[in-house]
This record gives structure tokens, sequence and C-alpha cells, in this order.
């Protein structure tokens, strides 16, 4: 009469940080070094059990990560602070669990994202940085940051975004998403991009602000700058290298850490 | 009647920012990666002469600059414009002369050196970090800054610092320097020690942290922490590790550059 009971399983979700150099990429890429391809080796050198983990927000190589979501599912008892710390001890150095919590285990840590927060960070320093060479965009020459918060701010709202986007996904999603912030600001010899969306299309933060630097460097018009959500898809740009770009924070109906991150942003 | 008319030989001056990961510091060492050993073949290439490059610094392996200052002489008419754009050419990514001047020919970028200011930042996160593994000292756990601030005061004064020296590069040069400031503040989750004396001895400023964090956990007394500087030579410690310091800048009786650098020191 007994019959196999499979064990409950639980959804684990993770907060991690990751310097992106090294990897081709958040997601999973047979024979390359992925950032999921570290997690879940990680999480079947913690749990023994070979998983296929979940990511938030897809990063491209190069891309940094202070705040990415994760998840995966275990029939294990290990709780989340173990498994946080034993992740930690197995994760290469450039990826870290900042924390790991139970979660609903109906979870989709991509689907249920209700918002998302990348910064886009420029070195505007006459010569090339040594100690930022993978952590910001190097453009020597004058910018004119206010002219490219103002441009910058005409893109907030619900707008197709087609004419920013790379290659799709999942095209069957559209192209229409919800911009709910985008402010540029100096600090030092830094300058900050901050935008905050629902989601984000390929390559989109990165043509945003390619397409800006030329705003601030006077060769486009700031009306120009909007008129650019006309253009034919996959048209605007260029696309600021990979380097520059952070995941800072994903966000959800109710939050699923405690940890405060550094990633207060500025809403126009 | 004519006699070999040696060229005049000018002295250039560079500032200098590094990231001291790759390095076994900034001295040259025959057969590793050295910051000198890089610059100077780069001026090989730039000018086609083998040179000796001073520094006003030594730095050891690990540690950074954002405004170390070096010097070299050549026999060359290039122009000091030129001659930065070229080292920047040649030198590795992760060095970068952020500007290069005509200095007077007796200049002593060592010697005549009236300021040195170092920075010591501490990652003070409950969890390894992945970005800035290299670039702060991962201490978790809580930090009292109120009481390593006030610890640190003490300190500031003309003192024997013999007891926080390691090796002596010139004992002659004796164990006595001038602090004129020594803060630590909070900033997010870093905690930036800013240090700035007339020079320092080998080791003094990783010693000088690694002690105040011992006054940070409370596992020292403020005025115990005043009393290392009665201890005998070469005892008070622990060193913080060098991936947490940078040498930030080098001041002369007159300032050599114009380039301004982001670092400004509260004096306390």
């Amino acid at each position: 009469m007994f019959e196999n009971v499979s064990l409950s399983r639980r959804r684990i979700a993770l907060l991690l940080e990751y310097d992106g150099t090294r990897f081709a990429g958040s997601q999973y890429q047979p024979g390359l070094p992925t950032v999921q391809g570290a997690l879940e080796e990680a999480v079947l050198r913690t749990t023994g059990e070979p998983v296929r983990a979940a990511f938030a927000g897809r990063t491209d190589a190069g891309v940094h990560a202070r705040g990415q979501v994760a998840s995966f599912d275990t029939a294990g008892a290990l709780a989340p602070e173990v498994i946080q710390r034993a992740l930690n001890a197995w994760l290469p150095r450039d990826v870290a669990v900042l924390e790991a919590v139970e979660a609903a285990p109906d979870l989709d840590v991509r689907r249920d994202a209700r918002r998302r927060h990348y910064r886009y960070v420029i070195d505007n320093r006459p010569v090339r940085p040594a100690l930022d060479r993978e952590r910001a965009w190097h453009v020597p020459g004058d910018l004119d940051v206010a002219a490219m918060d103002r441009a910058a701010c005409q893109l907030v709202g619900r707008h197709d975004f087609a004419a920013f986007a790379s290659a799709l996904e999942s095209p069957d999603a559209g192209t229409v998403r919800e911009l709910y912030a985008f402010t540029v600001r100096r600090a030092g010899t830094q300058i900050c991009c901050d935008l905050v969306a629902n989601a984000f299309l390929p390559h989109q933060v990165r043509r945003m602000v390619g397409a800006l630097t030329i705003v601030g460097q006077g060769r486009m018009a700031e009306a120009a700058y909007a008129a650019l959500l006309d253009a034919p898809p996959s048209t605007a740009g260029p696309a600021a290298p990979a380097h520059g770009l952070y995941l800072m924070s994903v966000e959800y109906d109710a939050p699923l850490f405690a940890t405060r991150l550094d990633s207060e942003v500025v809403v126009c």
C-alpha cells in the first residue's frame, strides 16, 4: 500500500552579486563560463542535486550584478543560511550569495519580477581608467549631464521600445515596456545613469545609454533622442559596452530579502 | 674643436593610476611583473631610451594607486602630452598615466614629496564581496566607526612609529614621522580610513588599520590603541591585507600636476 512518496520540493531564492568580466553572461551555455553554470555546480556540491537555476534577468557577457535574483529547487532540508554559506564556499570568488531565503514553491523569479533597476556607469576622465577598466565605460570629453538627464526623462512612461531592442528572446512578449525612472547625474568624475522599468528588452539599456552620450556630446538634440522611439526596430544606438552596466536590484510584490542594497534611485 | 655635446636631459614627472592586483609591487624586481618594470618598458618603447624610473612611494604587491608620482629622464624632445599618450598606448591596461609634465631637472619625486595621502577601504558587509574582492578588505560584523575615528585621531602628530613599521628600507631615516590626519568614516557599507603624513614607514598604514579594526570590534580600548606607539618595533598590528590600500596622492611644495583627484580628506 506504500507508494513512493516524493519529498516535498522547496524553492530557494538567492540574492546574487557578481563580477561579469570573466563570464559569457548569466545564462548557461555549454563549455563556457557562465554565472548560471557556476551556480548550478555550487548547488550540486552543496545539496548533491543537479538543478536548473532560474534568473530574474539575463545579463550579457561583461555585465555585472549587485542584486540579481536566482532560484533553484531542492528536496533537501538544509536551512537557507547553511545553503548560503556552502554556496559561498563553493562559488568562484567573482560570484557571491548575499542572501538565501525559502521562497514560495511557485515563485517564478523572472515572471513575477515587478521592477528591475539597472545602473550604467560612465568614467568621464580624459585618460583611460586603470582601476575601473572593467567597471565603467570610458567616455572622455565634455558631456552635458543636465541635457542627458532631460533627454532621458522624456522616455519615462509606457512605450514601445523596439527601436532599442536587439534580437528578442521571446517575441510573443512584445516590445512595450514601462520605464518608471531614467535619471543621469554626475558623481565626481563618474556619470551614473539609473533606469527602472517593469522589464527591459535585450540590449535596451546599453542602446539607450549609447545614444544618450551622443546627446551629452551635443551631437544630437534632446527632441531627436525622444524621437528614437519611432525609429525602426533595433536601429537606435550605438550600444554602450557591457562592462559599465550593473543589474542593481529586482523587486517583487512582497520583498524577498532583508538585505538592504546601496542602490537608491532619484526618480525624475 | 667640436666635443661630444650631450643633449640636455629633461626630467618628466608622471601622475599614475594603477591596479596593484597583478603586480609584485611598485618597485622593480627582475623576472616579476612590477609597475616600475611596466613603466620602464613603456618609456623604452616611447623614447627609445632605457631608463630607471623613480617613484614617490613604494607600494607593496596588491596595493593600488590613484595618484602615484613617478619620474624618468629623457634626452628626447617629445612634448609631455605626446609622452603621456604614447605611454598609455604601451602600458598594460592596469596602469595609466593621468598626466605627464616637464619637471625641474633636479626634482626628486621621493625626497621632495611633502605629504602622502593613503586611503584604506574596508568592506563591512556580512558576505564576501564579488565585485570589490580585490578593492577592499572584507571585515564582516559590527565595527564601531566612531570609536575607530576617535582612536585614530590620537595618533595624529609627530611620533616614533617604529611599533607599526616592518623591515625598514633605509634605517638611517629613522622612524619618526608626522601624521597630519587619520580619519575613519562610513560610506554605505564601506569604511574609509584616510591617512596623511609627511612619509610612512613600510607597512605602517596596514598595521595601523589592522589594529584599528580590533578597536572597532570592541576588543581593544581606544587608549590601548594610542599606547601601541610605545610597543617594541614591528609588534603592533596585525597588518591589514594589501588589496584595501590606495596611494591617493603625493604633494610637493608647488603642485606638479593640474589634474584634480577625487580624494578630499576630512582632517580630524
